[in-house]
């Protein structure tokens, strides 16, 4: 009894110690932003106290080597991004007055004269077809000097000069009297890690399109690279297939909350002028509840007293049936997105069903499988041969292979458990003993929710501590944030997102440890206010302080 | 070492249960909608299967007996969301079609016909400078029937007529045709608790007018009747003072983040409309860092070795100056908001900056204070004395009363903390019992996330389940839901308050235990997507669904 009652107390301790640590948010002084800091922070940058500054309608980009559609369209985009810059703040009369007649900084002796033009120099041709792949080279240098080198951003790549661009649109600082100032800057700059993602599910809730480009605007100005789309899961089914229609038609929630082929090849254009890669995940054999509302036939039933509950379970690996369909429907899926990678999904299948049914029961004990364990692996096999036979990579939740599922070297497996023995550690490091490429989720998991701003929480994971030799880091591939939009729509996706996910942006591109976290939220304070100016309803970063649009 | 090992273990153990139980979200099935259901819950409502067509274009209210401005600007505020409540929509031209030449509901044997008219019929005579107070009245019956006595909404008060008109509009749902349908129903309804608030802080992050009404309209739609306006805190003082300018002047953000006197009277009016109070909170002695930008010599000074270290505490309850400013400054706060009651605040005051202070050691020495309690005790006390001679009535924060300061018998508290010892039900318990009235908030904390759709964690909530007396339990007057704002700002404060706000406002409306988490859940997803269609960007309630615009 006395050990017991000391275990009570313990708990009701700790209960109320956890708590306390849970709900007190200290209120914190007002952060002050930085002036023209770049996010995420670049490899390498040498400012000085000489500046120029730059009259947004004198200004232009000269583009002096290679040249192509999609660079003069980054280059508008840019151009309107820093007319953006200052047109949208509340200017008095009084200061727009100073800001044509009273030039202060031509008192200032670090005061260079006016940029009017920032060359673009890029070695490599572009073609307007050009997708971003996996392999994209974003390396950029961009100069800002204040001799007679001029000023240059330069990038073997279409997609470094992307890079270079929202860099050169971030140093770009209001002064106090409303104009646009740019420090002499140098930067070499290029990303830590090649996947930097982020997963939206459209499932759970639509999102509509005009949510989505939001969504990929802003991952632009994050520098992430990877538009993972959890497109479909049990709750509805908004792909709208050519091969079968039915799937939305059926599965959809409403017939205009689905994806046309049309908004879909949108989508990816869109991205793809940002430099931003879109990976479509079909999620089976588990969350597949709403491919079953069109295709029942794929799903087991359950059993319950040796009859039919009239529920279903996961897909039915037992039926030719199930990969014939997969087969032309992955077939599609592979022609509709370009990328090289599928995910595959493979997450949280559930035995119970399958247990229940016993047509699943005879055709194990037909094939000698003795566990449930096998059937999946059976069927996760099947697809990665479907899908390999299609030319496309895959990537996959971690269960796969935490199940024991044998997996083809080139699968990339995406680890996203925090709470499983060992943490994502653990799987991190076996994965990569196991030679398997791995991607970060488990640290940044945009649903789970805590008080205060919590984007430091997810500053503090870094990708590569997970013991295990220097090739097994490499194999470490980079990471995605997740948006599981359980309780996420159009009303509050922007907000939940950002700038959270910067923080994951930040850990992905930046050299490991470039910045303490009380350094960065100074520049997350200005991070966010810019993406606010740009129309991203990103949430506060810091416990207090304030955005001038 | 064997006990601390153990000890270890547990720990771990039940750190990881903990994490396991904060992150895993059952992803759930789709909640359907209900159609037409009224939230909060009316206390008595009884409905038939009988219905009736509104043609909005078609339809009145029709005054049968008292009449003002006032009501008749209700009125026409619910005739546009009437008519709001089906242009928005997007129709198939096949069903425009459909409703205007197929009227698939003259088919069934329920319809009564249309309804072109609804009786109102307020009893006290109304002015259209009526300011709602705590003792009004909002009772109300809607009667919409079948037979010859006709369709009336009654009231003897305008606040009872408004309160109405919000459950007759929720009454009316769209059928499958996008025609709008009202069931007959008999509703009784009032309130539990007369104190139902909402607490907004302008002052961690400045919160724009546009979004201070749209919050103002959603609480309408909430049945929600107190904004308590936390406006200034440590970070900032967006109150424009006539007798004191200088406090926004210096202590607002920016010159354009304040409210001005006729900010201030708009949102007074906007929600005296709308039968909402305005409950304004100038937080001292603590909270009040951003006062000393303009007035340093109300604060206390801090002390590092034995001299200032440029850092204030709270406000200096030594001087006599900080009392007449305090004297000037409520004369003007008590003129310029008209309601009855003041917040004072007096919450987490800090004690550490008086003690490092020689001057107020010396004071204490002086008359006798062997406490800072007593400190804090004679601030309060000389602060509700001047409240007191200005005719306000006093709200508090539940320090005051926990820290054991006398306080007037008609002082409110209010009850924030649920980690005390003894949580909110003892500190309300022991000050229901000193015979003081009670508004609990500690349930209703809109800034403790949790992952998933935490509005049920409210719904579990009851305000009078902390023993006591029946006696005791009519000192508890309501509550109210808070949303401090230090994440909180223009960008996601529509989102975090709704419809997590909805769930106080039910279970301050409804009967104890009117219903079931099952149910509310299905009635909380409708008025969640009713909030949506009326422009307000409320986040999911359930972890699936859909909302058709």
């Amino acid at each position: 009894m006395y050990v017991l009652r000391n275990i009570l107390l313990l708990l009701t301790f700790l209960g109320v110690i956890a708590q306390i640590a849970c709900y007190i948010v200290e209120p914190g002084p007002t952060v002050r932003a930085t002036k023209g800091a770049v996010w995420p922070k670049p490899q390498r940058q040498i400012s000085s106290d000489s500046f120029y500054i730059v009259r947004p309608q004198a200004f232009e980009f000269r583009v002096v080597a290679e040249n192509c559609d999609l660079l003069q369209n980054s280059l508008q985009r840019y151009l309107d991004i820093i007319n953006g810059s200052t047109v949208s703040q509340p200017i008095s009369k009084n200061l727009v007055q100073k800001r044509h007649y009273y030039k202060p900084w031509r008192a200032d002796k670090n005061f260079m004269g006016y940029l009017d033009t920032l060359d673009v120099l890029l070695t490599d041709p572009c073609k307007d077809i050009d997708l971003p792949t996996h392999e994209m080279k974003e390396q950029y240098i961009l100069n800002i000097t204040s001799e007679g080198t001029g000023t240059v951003l330069s990038a073997s790549t279409i997609w470094g000069i992307l890079r270079g661009l929202e860099t050169f649109s971030q140093l770009l600082h209001a002064t106090d009297e409303k104009a646009l100032q740019i420090n002499c800057t140098t930067i070499f700059d290029f990303p830590r890690f090649s996947h930097r993602g982020l997963l939206i599910d459209t499932s759970r809730h639509f999102i509509p399109m005009i949510k989505l480009f939001k969504t990929i605007d802003a991952m632009a100005y994050n520098k992430l690279n990877v538009f993972h789309w959890h497109i479909t899961d049990d709750q509805s089914f908004p792909y709208q297939s050519l091969k079968y229609p039915e799937l939305s038609e059926m599965g959809a929630y409403t017939s205009w909350y689905i994806y046309t082929p049309s908004d879909v090849q949108k989508i990816i254009r869109y991205a793809a002028a940002r430099g931003i890669r879109v990976v479509v995940e079909f999620d089976t054999p588990g969350h597949t509840r709403s491919w079953g509302e069109a295709f029942p036939d794929l799903l087991t039933p359950c059993y319950a007293n040796g009859v039919p509950n009239g529920q279903y379970g996961p897909m039915d690996p037992t039926k030719e049936s199930t990969y014939s369909f997969l087969q032309k429907f992955f077939e599609e899926v592979v022609k509709v997105f370009s990328d090289q990678y599928l995910h595959l999904g493979a997450d949280e299948v559930g035995y119970e069903c399958w247990e229940s049914n016993p047509d699943i029961k005879e055709y194990m004990e037909q094939h000698g499988l003795t566990s449930y364990r096998q059937l999946e692996d059976l069927f996760v096999q099947k697809l990665l041969d479907i899908v390999h036979n299609l030319k496309a990579k895959t990537i996959i939740w971690e269960e796969a292979f935490t199940n024991g599922l044998q997996l083809r070297n080139d699968t990339v497996v995406q680890v996203w458990k925090d709470w499983s023995i060992g943490g994502w550690k653990w799987t991190t490091y076996r994965a990569t003993r196991a030679g398997l490429q791995v991607l970060l989720s488990a640290c940044w998991y945009l649903d789970h929710l805590s008080n205060g701003g919590d984007w430091q929480k997810y500053y503090d994971c870094e990708p590569t501590d997970f013991g295990g030799s220097e090739q097994q880091k490499e194999l470490m591939k980079g990471g995605e944030a997740c948006m599981w939009a359980e309780v996420v729509n159009e009303n509050n996706i922007e907000s939940r997102v950002w700038p959270r996910a910067s923080a994951t942006a930040e850990k992905l591109w930046s050299a490991k440890d470039a910045e303490t976290k009380q350094e960065a939220a100074k520049r997350l304070e200005e991070h966010t206010c810019r993406m606010n100016k740009r129309g991203i309803q990103a949430q506060p970063p810091n416990s207090a302080g304030y955005c001038i649009l």
